[in-house]
């Protein structure tokens, strides 16, 4: 059933287990999908697969939920990370959701130089991922890091995983080029502020061996413009756009 | 200098043009940005190239701009179409203003079975594009049509373009391998409405030679997701991304 409202839980799923909804998803089941015991529902929870389960129960302000057929086994989603330095609000947003539905395992907010944000609204960027994660069919929801220094990330960054450092200065080459050439193997893409970076951190990433920089035309493009369009470039010639989806 | 306005202007643009602000750039060069006579300013007008310029004199709501020096000549920008349905107002907007940024040349809404929306709100949509172009530092804004029936727009294409199909059904072919495969020539992007085509509008686009479908993965992305991801990998693969920018 397309129109069944898939739910993303905590709960562990299995045939017949039983828990309760969160308030939210009981507001949203009762009050705005006006749905009542024994109406269908989608559930993952990231580790179990995703199965058809039902409202067991509904109450004033709470449901009880009932996963019952699994419907599809959990795979593996692509080991892809989204670095991006924080931006203004609305642009993290859009940033956050885009990136789970182009399928981002984990988001690594950071601060530079050139960052005014230093506060991500942790919670409500986990709830914008979860929704995303809904409505897109995914089977998880990325893990959102709480912000941190950019140059502490550098330091402490597992040599084994690719990053690729969108370029403003246009002394990237062209994104296609790279990935098409680059090795497999667990990667990151990382998107700086408005302002660019600072001097010192483009050279502190120009001395990194597993970074690399990557260019996205001679327009300019916003930070959640670069966001999306690196992240869907990256899955069409690396990731999991490669196959068919059928 | 890059904090200097970028105006579009309706004007024509050559050493010493001098000519009227309208209304909102008036205010916003006087009253937002705080600027006066003598101050630097940029301009494009789609066809006369980029030109230095600066304010001529400011009074109650209006100013006089002139054109002094010319930046850069008036290039070739890429010949894309973006044909999409209608989607609800927010994501409309968003893909107005992405698609601008991504270099796509002419806008095309279009009125599907399962489209609910009709009305674009021109004025609103052509507002959103000249923003997006002063910013994203294009050399025109790109052309917005009005509504139309996607049935309607079929029977007159010209068959020399090629309509890439986003395909949410998982029938398309993966969009890079697509593309990558493609003859050059003129092409257009086409996204359909959330709840996706009628059969009869899938089976109508397979009946021509014109038409590909193509996949965007495994998950199902929103509409505005899908016009940004595959714009992306039009310009990384086929498009404009090709070249270093600098």
């Amino acid at each position: 059933m397309k129109d069944a409202p898939r739910l993303y839980v905590e709960a562990s799923l299995s045939g017949g287990a039983q828990f309760d909804a969160t308030p939210e998803q009981a507001h949203y089941l009762s009050n705005v999908m006006r749905l009542t015991a024994g109406s269908e529902i989608t559930l993952f929870n990231g580790h179990d697969g995703e199965w058809r389960g039902e409202i067991a129960e509904t109450g004033k302000k709470r449901a009880t939920l009932r996963s019952t057929d699994l419907l599809r086994p959990q795979a593996a989603e692509p080991d892809l990370w989204l670095v991006f330095a924080l931006v203004k609000r609305s642009a993290v947003d859009l940033i956050v959701e885009k990136a789970t539905e182009l399928g981002v395992s984990k988001l690594l907010p950071v601060i530079t130089e050139r960052t005014n944000a230093s506060r991500t609204g942790e919670e409500r960027l986990r709830a914008i991922a979860v929704e995303a994660a809904e409505q897109c069919e995914r089977l998880s929801v990325p893990e959102i890091l709480p912000a941190q220094s950019f140059n502490k990330l550098l330091t402490s960054w597992e040599p084994t995983r690719i990053l690729y450092s969108m370029d403003e200065t246009g002394a990237g080459r062209p994104i296609a080029e790279v990935l098409a050439g680059a090795a497999p193997g667990p990667a990151a893409l990382l998107i700086g502020p408005e302002g660019g970076f600072a001097k010192s951190e483009l050279d502190a990433l120009d001395r990194l061996a597993f970074a690399t920089r990557v260019g996205l035309g001679p327009r300019v493009l916003r930070a959640e413009t670069a966001v999306i369009a690196a992240l869907a470039c990256f899955q069409a010639i690396r990731g999991d756009w490669r196959q068919s989806s059928s």
